[in-house]
């Protein structure tokens, strides 16, 4: 069944020597920008379907109060004037976006194409998990952690980072590498965790040719990693994985 | 080993009718405020540790470059007009904080304590995991869904929300729950993922006195449970989990 909230598409599949196209479903991922009487004022990555309920929810836990109605698919109006969420973190961030095209759009005002010609073998990707997880220190304490690792298109691991928001450790990582003057070109982005549009997009705005991830992608993530020319690839577990979008940098 | 990144905390431990109190590690999770010219201009929920490169990762996604200095554990300083952040989704919202204390002192501005003297069994609560799992088609479907579900105090399943983000699938149901005039006094909520500080948060503001999950805690979510009187019960696996918080609400 696909609802509204799963998209399906085109995948690779790999498991061992064994790739077969094939096609699957991913969760889907879209904007949803919230208006204070007709003021952009902020934008939600969600997945979509009640949405009333989550502006909703989100307010009541910024305290605010207001009455809302969705005015379309990809937007919410709330009757406040917008000077009300200042102050508060729900300002606009991508909030030109209305939908993921248009996000897509304002991604490519700041980001560049990957033009890198980076190939790697799937037997390597398959070795990240691993190579990881012997470096996550915390993790092993506590169970609590995400981890992003660097490892060159030969497999080594170059540094990794961990905290618990996955954002952050995807942060750190890039800000380590651009303290270094890491070429991001020959390099390979892994994850411990999902694959959503922000984590894709920070990818991209630093220039990695190559994301990976023990779990799924988002709908968008597939998008943006379609249009920036960056391979996808996601249930890295033992010998399989999924390939989601520029399978030809995957050997 | 502890290190700044792991803080060591009392629990109990349950594993069937085996209960016993113990001690445990969990992700060190604190603000770190971000200064642009000596103006708060956003604060972090991250884990201690690598700030700067957080720091500058972050700007560099946002497509900002500024020079990066620790004036303290708990703060960045950007030699930045703090303009250059109005509209980029990183202005302030807990921003007065400047370490977990702070923030939680911000947060008992906005929500009260949870008066509610409910009590759960250990045994309803281990029946969580299998149906929400049964309630979760998106997740079914992909693999890629955070799910978020409110329970009746006796086990029953009342409602459950999934999404990419799992702040959202908590803002979805808690908006639900408004829209119903749900009770959250006689509900327990449980998550499929990890509890940080944001949806301990969302569950206190919401005013539900029990908070369970699969997974782990952060360091600050289990500050905050305690202070607000709420339960707060981690890695629900078969008939084990671990309690981190207000133990006399489980029975």
């Amino acid at each position: 069944m696909v609802t509204p909230e799963v998209a399906e598409i085109a995948i690779e599949r790999i498991d061992g020597t064994r790739r077969e196209s094939t096609r699957d479903r991913v969760v889907a991922e879209a904007p949803l920008q919230l208006r204070a009487r007709s003021v952009p004022v902020a934008t939600i990555m969600r997945t979509p379907g009640h949405d009333i309920e989550l502006v909703r929810g989100l307010l009541h836990a910024e305290g605010i109060t207001g009455s809302i109605a969705q005015v379309d698919v990809d937007a919410i109006e709330i009757d406040l004037e917008a000077t009300v969420f200042v102050g508060r973190g729900l300002l606009a961030s991508a909030a030109c976006g209305v939908c993921g095209r248009v996000a897509i759009a304002y991604l490519e005002l700041r980001a560049r194409e990957v033009t890198a010609d980076a190939i790697i073998d799937a037997t390597t990707i398959a070795s990240f998990p691993d190579a990881l997880r012997a470096a996550q220190s915390v993790f092993a304490a506590t169970g609590g952690l995400h981890a992003a690792g660097l490892f060159t298109i030969a497999g080594a691991l170059v540094a990794s980072r961990e905290d618990v928001g996955r954002h952050n450790a995807v942060d750190k990582l890039v800000g380590w590498a651009l303290d270094a003057k890491l070429d991001p070109a020959r390099h390979a982005l892994f994850l411990s965790g999902r694959l959503g549009y922000e984590l894709v997009q920070k990818a991209i705005a630093f220039g990695v040719p190559i994301v990976a991830a023990v779990s799924a992608p988002s709908s968008l993530a597939v998008e943006l990693a379609e249009r920036f020319n960056v391979a996808l690839v996601g249930f890295v577990r033992g010998e399989r994985a999924n390939i989601y979008a520029h399978g030809w940098r995957i050997r």
